[in-house]
């Protein structure tokens, strides 16, 4: 950490930063230029961490010089790509993974359906909402646990793992029974103690970035999954919020080459949050594939104008396997092939 | 609900759309123009909520009438501002109410400092944090329960009714035995299942608003507890993200005569948080109290220096009773009083 | 036109709100809800916008229902996309469009370099700055005449038509000599005055999206240029401003099919200014591709090292043929191919 | 500026900076540490300004040190704050500033009425537009030449001086002729060529702040007329874009007090922009006046439902006189006192 003082400080204020410094346990570097005086602040995350130096007397600018992630970080693998394993399907590396399914369990009837026409177009895993986050207490809440009983239906007639979100810890060891990757939706990116259960759990989770988290914000939530010792970690972008009126939301896709330099975890794409429009989704994500992510999560229904929740941002099932042919192309693009099943 | 229809819609196209609306269980009222074709659905909230046609074929645009908030909404209450009792302090209304305290609880010595301190200078509640939302794993996490213990003891030397996080619904009841509002944090703001569980509590509940939020987000986060039967809602501006990286976040002032138009629910003010720096803190309370805020939280701390968290934004405890003064002044061109014990 | 009283709204306020309507041409239709009245308000684009009724007297909200843009819109062309004609090239419809050049002309050897490098490798327009908008009043503004006349020699030796900035209204004389496009910066998208003489013009000119400029903005700037006769104009998405910090800009890619679906105008994407960094630009340029942009604007320089301006966005230009093949990879997959000279 | 290396930085990275830093006419001083190397780049703003190094290989991070801001900075004037004399009107220091006068000069009538009601009310410096920036190119454009001598014949019968915004370096003599404050549109903001004019005139100047410009953007604007040789620059904060629908703009108030600390030059708020709505003016203007603003820039119309432009948020000039009784006390609490003729 560098702590840049104010061409005005006094030398009284240079030393009180110098001791708090040492005070938590790091060494002081100052060095001294012309206009103003710089210093470094050398030891590890912890100490430095407890600093809180900005805004001190004489401080202009407090300067973080090591990343605050570390687990999440691509120096901890040195460089090599995380590749999780979910019942037999990888995720990372140069596997592309399609995840679809409806937003949420409606039925057996629909999901069953929704369920064979995604397998057979090749997606490797099915997606299905048990229990929603709703922005409105008046909205359809999700089936609940007679949702989860139906996905565990499909994934014992399919044999596709299945990814469910999961809102509450109080509601964890239910959808444990059911789900093979737990989402952790954009409102819950920063429900810490949510994140540190998961991570006691083991269970694969994909973490979706928050409307307004930086990157970084993105990563240290990953590595509240890590620090518990769970490696299996997949970063979701979609989309951020915006000064924009003409969409929802905006897919940030400049997103995922950058957290590919930043860490070794794999990164999804959402299309379907993103548009909240059908027309959307196929461009999206085309380019979503050709930028380099590792799959994308999409959202599906065998009759979309009667779905109970988000009907026009679904893909029609019978539809989905010449999208599905489109987006193999775009990954391929990007050194990438669809992960088989 | 207005469907603003394309152009180029067809005639089909706008029957659909009449036909959805009437199997929601809601009355359609199409109005052709010369160029576009307007339909009006009306019907109450919970049946226009399943409409979901946006992006529907032929649908240019859905434009809702109605507000989706409605317990928090100010003709719920006639345009009568609601007042929240809190042991014996009134919140709303023509009180204005400073809360105060450390971020964090540290010790017993300087919780009960800074509670003498601000007790002293006319705050009517105290604030304190036994458990911390941190964005990193790896910093200080809070005191816990022992945290809630010392709030406990200086509720009881000081009769000072506590202001008090909450983060997971598992800690719900060590926190209700302490805390007189629970506070939800910005992270927090769409926890849907622990707002709804404070809602059942009854318990009275400020809810800072999320970094990205809309004030209509936020109104409906209070939807959540205000449906379950608890009224004793107060909401809290405590900055949004903007571009601007010249400080931490962008404390949105504008939000508090704005949230007086939409809501009868009192609107305090954090100024700590939005700045991050001490130096900023005064000018943006006599802002926020001449704009008409109904109070102010604000971080209190007998030696800042040595805060293990947000030190150098919290005010020296020994300086509150100037800082009182000037923000009192301030509330009196609002129309508002000192909120007394 | 609608506007939506609020559910207090008295006669007089719902009559003054039809007399306003009336007063400035149109015609007033009210309908009475339940709940609220909104009262559609019919005739042209002239009349409507002298409305100004948000915030009247009993007023909820002003919702428009006809776009502001006209000339730009796609029914003005009924969903024919528009194929701008520069010097023998076609930009649009299904070409793809690959304009390269160095950030700002140095030096005759670096522009000439880099001309034959990007023609040779499928570019059809050269870019290249000789007046550059810099934040900094003390950074390189540009070699200015000098910077137009090497272009002059560039466009002569390569038979390669010239992209080029004009940021003052006064210099438009001697840029219009050697221009073949306009670029219009991303400061200057509200610049009216320019933008409505480079319409008399009858040049065609690249407009930038301004970086908190909404995609309506960005047509009505296209507007601007449109209504002088000029009907040459092409869009271009480089990057918004969002909070996020680990990029110089946010690419908005989601802009590019949204654009397609309201205007005619062909949609170029820059990615060397939004990423700022090299490393970015052919990921960013692939997705750009794959999601249908009629072309890609991009930066590249013999030895981007020694660069006076942007070094470290600019392509190497001995690697720009390989870039160049990747892009076109990517551009089929959105059912486009090179545009030839 | 330091320039922070990647873990993985090799030697030769390391030197090809030194050796960078060396080229442009700076010194480099390299701190290796134990994780990472960080070399001081030591020079004037020229030259640093001039090493774009941000991207290059091995770097991981640049940090300007230096502020790029030099004439407008608060160590210029050793932290005295510029006082602005506008034909015998102070501003800036300890005057409180109204400007205030009609969006747009509409007639005679209009303009005099209005003229006379705020000078009344303490009002010193007279607004009004002549050339109006408008998104749509279909919308009133002002009055132009005739509005300019609509504002002489005012200003020869009260006395108050003139602020008039100026779009157009073609148009700038005319406008010298009658204006005392030349204001620079949010939308100008950028517009350096235009900047640099004003800045040769000598002429006072009021650049408002783009909608998504950053404060230093803002004062690197200030530059460009400041190293003109005219030191007469206002600042005017007037509401920035952020993701929220419920008012036009957002305005930003904690500007106020954090360019106080980076400059010397006053700070104006402009209330009517931001709000678009008459009824938030007022606590806008008491809120920017107790946090510290140098004056207001307000809308006012002796009818403003027959406004040509922006009518609902100017103020009725008959009650201006009452807003200004209740703003004075506002900017007493900063300490500041109106600013008479």
């Amino acid at each position: 950490m560098m702590i840049v003082m104010r061409p005005t400080a006094t030398e009284a204020e240079v030393q009180a930063v110098i001791d708090r410094i040492e005070a938590v346990g790091a060494r002081a570097h100052p060095s001294r230029g012309d206009e103003v005086t710089v210093i470094g602040a050398i030891g590890d995350r912890e100490h430095v961490a407890r600093l809180e130096l900005e805004g001190a007397p004489g401080v202009a600018q407090v300067v973080p010089i090591l990343k605050p992630y570390k687990l999440s970080s691509n120096q901890f693998r040195a460089g090599e790509p995380s590749v999780v394993e979910i019942d037999g399907r990888r995720v990372g590396g140069e596997h592309f993974s399609l995840i679809a399914g409806p937003c949420t369990v409606e039925s057996r009837d629909q999901l069953m359906t929704t369920a064979h026409a995604v397998q057979e177009a090749g997606a490797s895993l099915l997606r299905g909402g048990a229990y929603k986050p709703r922005t409105s207490p008046y909205a359809f809440q999700g089936l609940g646990q007679e949702g989860l009983r139906l996905l565990a239906e499909a994934k014992a007639e399919t044999g596709m793992p299945i990814v469910t979100e999961c809102m509450d810890a109080r509601d964890l060891e239910p959808v444990l029974e059911v789900a093979d990757v737990i989402q952790i939706g954009a409102r819950n990116m920063q429900n810490y103690p949510l994140l540190a259960e998961i991570g006691r759990s083991g269970c694969p989770v994909m973490i979706k970035r928050g409307l307004s988290a930086t990157l970084e914000e993105l990563l240290m939530a990953a590595e509240y999954v890590l620090k518990e010792g769970n490696p299996n970690v997949l970063l979701c972008e979609r989309g951020i919020r915006t000064f924009e009126t003409a969409y929802r939301f905006t897919l940030d896709l400049m997103a995922v080459p950058v957290l590919k330099q930043m860490t070794h975890l794999p990164v999804i794409v959402d299309p379907s949050h993103a548009a909240g429009r059908r027309d959307l989704v196929l461009p999206l994500s085309l380019a979503a594939a050709a930028i380099g992510a590792d799959g994308i999560i999409v959202e599906v229904h065998p009759n979309p104008d009667e779905a109970i929740c988000d009907g026009p941002q679904q893909l029609y099932a019978d539809a989905f396997s010449d999208y599905a042919v489109q987006v193999e192309r775009a990954a391929a693009l990007a050194g990438k092939a669809l992960s088989a099943a």
